[in-house]
């Protein structure tokens, strides 16, 4: 086990009605606050209406943007950022996924700067503060509403870029079940994908005596995997999506990579599919994951093979570990196909025509590789490329 | 699973050499702190010198207080709080285990009134602020160093309460597993049942749809049941150490309670025999939890019999549920034995004519019940340490 400094402040409000107690806790940080959501689906659900009476009562006046899409835009950041100086908010309150609560926090280091926030993008420099965000999560996927992470993007040159930071951890996040019963199934079985992705990335390591984390992340793997089926096949089903919306907070609140370090490779191979074709990044890990499981395999097979009999009651065959790990694979390919995504580059509707191009701008043009469990250059990503057609 | 309120802000630093930081750590908080601590085996071991010269370092002044014993008590934390006021000082260190970190706590709340600290543990009023805590671990058992809890003895009337209040969550806590390396075997046994009962008090609920809990539960009593005899086997091994240390503080941060209600009765009957006998804790609780499973297995077998399976790996006779529950309790009984605890009152010299009076003193004269996964009048408190002998 590596040496580790782990602090996750984040509160979750969890439960039935949860979105009642919103007015109150933003109160506790700000009486004036920017209110940022996505599209009209909060509007139609009562959601809105409901966040809006919440803070109201609590005598917390409120600006509002909308219009977030998935990849959020840098364009939308700098709004918020001009209203939040202009209107001298003090927090966002984000009412959404992973996209609303992502450039929520680009806004909360935006605000309290001079200069722009696209540079902390770009790694120049590091935010010193920022305001409190909260926030009201719709769909457990992405993690954003207890990490330290955002994701932007710039539509000037497509560039796709990541801040972590301590600071924007949210100071509180309202999980409530019931606001995923009306979900679209390809976005839930999207979300589904991702935590598990978050789960893998963290589980294939090449630190060693990580037994207890291990036992972490496969009994979070697992009830990702029996859950997600369930809450998709009885969408109004509350005790499975409890089950899968806390377990895919706790998939990226950054507990389970204490003391180990995680691989990422499949991340940073489907955001060059994103970034090229109009792919769900859930769908495109889909696609990725068991291409770089079957590329890296021989790393350490007893750990593939200890992943498919834990996570995925393979009957392990302690004499061919092989081809236990290989059932692992198949299991996890049959469980995306069961949610309803496709495991296949063409199944996505992307061609092979360009998976050189995509090699070559994921390891930046072969200067630098991806991942940790195998450190994969450019000619490696094209193979696992290739073993996704 | 029921809606919950969960957040821990404790930070943790953990690892070999983490000690050397706790002067920056304290820096940031104060620069004139309580060194709090217990016995000379801090000053014996060196960690005491460390410790001083990373404070030195920071610029960090200390007033000192020793002397902590296990079940803490009220005497020594008056005089805490008086040095605390006296002094000036800004922060509690505590460097040590459950008892001394419990001891820092009280002083906290106690520093920052003008009443008595006492009335907090007696019911009267609760705390509305109090000094930041910090914590050098020394010992994995109580939970203490990421917990809301604190236990204090008040030597007048013998009276053992606690007062559980997010003011009190560290604001960090330093783990280095190395510490341990010299640890008492029977301490450590001790430890280990400890941190054994915190799960398994959560383990037993009659909560339904907790299935992501259950396994987060199972995988951490896994890591205790496997690696604290190898530490115990094996003192000098880190990586068992470090396993075991870091379960021990999951396993009471309140993460593994979220959404399901806890049983605690067998920790209520265990503070009645360690308030007449001179047992410890860990010891008591290894007695107890047996006694405690004989009595309530009827209750719900299915969970007994799906503990037994996947945290003792017992082969389950899906005919006999009973039989593999049972088989379950006889490998915890046999866990204990093997770490050197005994499993029945007579192995802590524990007679049987006080039964009664500590089943009346359990149930305030049976006025109230314990437990909630089943509820124990002073009938079956009674019962409960009958099946102990």
């Amino acid at each position: 086990m590596d040496n580790f400094d782990f602090g996750n402040p984040t509160r979750i409000i969890f439960g039935r009605g949860t979105e009642a107690r919103v007015g109150a806790l933003t109160a506790a940080h700000a009486k004036k606050v920017l209110l940022h959501f996505g599209g009209g689906s909060i509007k139609a659900s009562g959601l809105y209406d409901r966040v809006a009476a919440s803070l109201k009562a609590a005598g917390v006046e409120w600006v509002e943007l909308g219009g977030v899409k998935p990849n959020p835009r840098l364009s939308l950041v700098r709004e918020g950022v001009r209203l939040c100086k202009e209107k001298g908010l003090g927090m966002i309150l984000a009412v959404g996924g992973g996209s609303v609560i992502d450039s929520a926090k680009a806004i909360a280091m935006g605000a309290v700067i001079e200069g722009d926030v696209w540079d902390f993008y770009l790694g120049k420099g590091e935010p010193a503060k920022a305001l409190p965000v909260g926030t009201v999560l719709t769909i457990p996927a992405a993690g954003s509403e207890s990490s330290t992470g955002t994701v932007i993007t710039n539509e000037d040159g497509q560039l796709k870029r990541a801040v972590n930071s301590e600071l924007i951890y949210p100071r509180f996040s309202i999980l409530n079940p019931e606001l995923c019963f009306t979900l679209p199934r390809f976005q839930v079985a999207c979300g589904a994908a991702d935590i598990m992705a978050h789960l893998m990335e963290r589980y294939f390591t090449r630190v060693e005596n990580v037994e207890f984390t291990d036992r972490l992340l496969e009994a979070t793997m697992k009830t990702i995997a029996l859950k997600a089926p369930v809450a998709l096949a009885n969408p109004r089903d509350y005790d499975a999506w409890a089950e899968f919306m806390w377990a895919g907070t706790i998939a990226h609140n950054n507990l389970l990579n204490t003391g180990r370090v995680g691989d990422w490779a499949s991340h940073d191979i489907e955001h060059e599919i994103s970034g090229i074709y109009d792919v769900a990044h859930g769908a495109g890990l889909a696609v990725v994951f068991p291409a770089w499981m079957k590329h890296t395999l021989a790393q350490d097979v007893s750990r593939f093979a200890q992943w498919a009999a834990r996570v995925w009651n393979v009957d392990a065959d302690f004499a061919d570990l092989e081809a236990t790990a290989r059932q692992g694979i198949e299991r996890l390919e049959a469980w995306y196909r069961a949610i309803g995504l496709g495991t296949k580059l063409g199944d996505l509707k992307v061609g092979t025509d360009r998976l050189d191009e995509m090699a070559s701008k994921c390891t930046d043009g072969d200067r630098h590789t991806v991942g940790n469990f195998v450190k994969l250059d450019k000619a490696a990503v094209r193979k696992v490329l290739e073993l996704a057609k």
